[in-house]
């Protein structure tokens, strides 16, 4: 009777906006326990510092200059860790991400090469940064009169091209909010684009720098008024809609 | 010199979908150290559990056929123990929303009412149930190709008429992952609304009862296919989009 190694289970989980205070019980034990740690290059240090002191943690930010990681990359490196060697176990493995695992990542994707690969996988979710911008600026995203629905969007960008207008206009109702990831720098741009659609320009805005961080900055104004110039560095969040409750 | 008691801090603070491994960090220092627990009726006897045993926890919710306590009475709890009395400070009083305390439940009236009291308050974001079930769902919520949008809504009724279709045709772009919460029991009605306002009839969607706990039931299916008698018992939480993989 022969037994097989088995393969280390992927646990895809996020880390939320940046504080630990912020980690779910279940993130903070799998960071505690997981043998293999594969970090974005948004999770911050403070969080990785509460790994098990014998991780092996490898960084896969795609950004900030280092030799960039391929998605397939991440793939390949789960694989190696969660695969049986030499007759023993697969290891376990921490696929950690900012904010929530499943929204403006590419968890489509590992989901779909883990089923392929039959590794089994857990996935854990995280405070995405949009509730967390939020309580920090003590507003509502909600309201039973203003705002019956909440909408997270992403800006894309194509050849320095701002492409919000056709995919926005009609999408953003009156009884909304609307708060924009990784909006890109053109915010003069993009609230003319929103008030060309039709949007109130007196609609409360507010974009957020280093939210959730000691360095936050927050310009908190209305559409007529977002100022380029008024907003803090890279990372922001916009957010938008009358049940804000800023400035 | 004279010095004035202080009143105690509020604190408005998400409990997540239910499983005390979806607790925040700062959660579930608040739950173990605050003097007066506000919860309410959908926080689970788990999440209670693990309240400091001196606190007094006093439920708030708003159904289950006891007396209704209105949101009045709640800000009258929140100012009666935070404000200090007999010249000693008032307590600390943990405010307990299930999910997150930001959307769809009424944060901007007790936030409205915490600043005109002058009562000191923090917000604490958690999980809300669509990152929950999506999670156990292993389904992304966005993809890059299939949805640049996440939009959590709720469904409204008035004298048993579902308010659904004026609100939704156009609100519902292609491109987009729609997650209803409290979507009444009108599926069908629902779905044929949503075909009519030019949904794809093959869009993915599931209806999740009970979801995150034991008695999780999933109907896992199409809007054509979307079946009233298939869905289990509320609440029920609604998954439609082209980015969702299941089934």
């Amino acid at each position: 009777m022969s037994t097989e190694a088995q393969p280390g289970h992927v646990y895809l989980v996020g880390a939320g906006p940046g504080d630990p205070d912020l980690l779910t019980l279940r993130a903070l034990t799998l960071l505690q326990t997981s043998d293999v740690i594969l970090p974005d290059d948004l999770v911050s240090d403070e969080i990785l510092a509460l790994a098990s002191p014998t991780a092996n943690i490898i960084p896969v930010g795609k950004r900030c200059g280092q030799p960039r990681i391929t998605q397939a990359g991440i793939h390949a490196l789960m694989l190696e860790h969660a695969s049986p060697k030499d007759g023993e176990p697969g290891s376990s493995v921490l696929r950690l991400k900012s904010g929530d695992p499943l929204v403006f990542g590419r968890a489509g994707e590992e989901i779909a090469f883990l089923r392929e690969a039959h590794i089994p996988f857990e996935i854990v979710p995280g405070i995405s940064a949009a509730f967390a911008v939020a309580a920090n600026l003590q507003t509502p995203l909600t309201d039973r009169t203003a705002a019956s629905k909440l909408i997270l969007a992403t800006a894309h960008h194509a050849a320095g091209k701002l492409e919000l207008t056709p995919k926005w206009s009609g999408a953003f109702p009156e009884d909304a909010t609307l708060v924009i990831y990784m909006p890109g720098r053109h915010f003069r741009a993009l609230a003319d684009d929103l008030i060309a659609s039709g949007i109130d320009p007196a609609t409360p805005c507010a974009a957020v720098s280093k939210a959730t961080t000691p360095d936050e900055h927050v310009h908190a104004t209305t559409l007529a008024a977002l100022e380029d110039d008024a907003v803090g560095p890279s990372p922001v969040i916009v957010l938008i809609g009358h049940a804000l409750q800023i400035g």
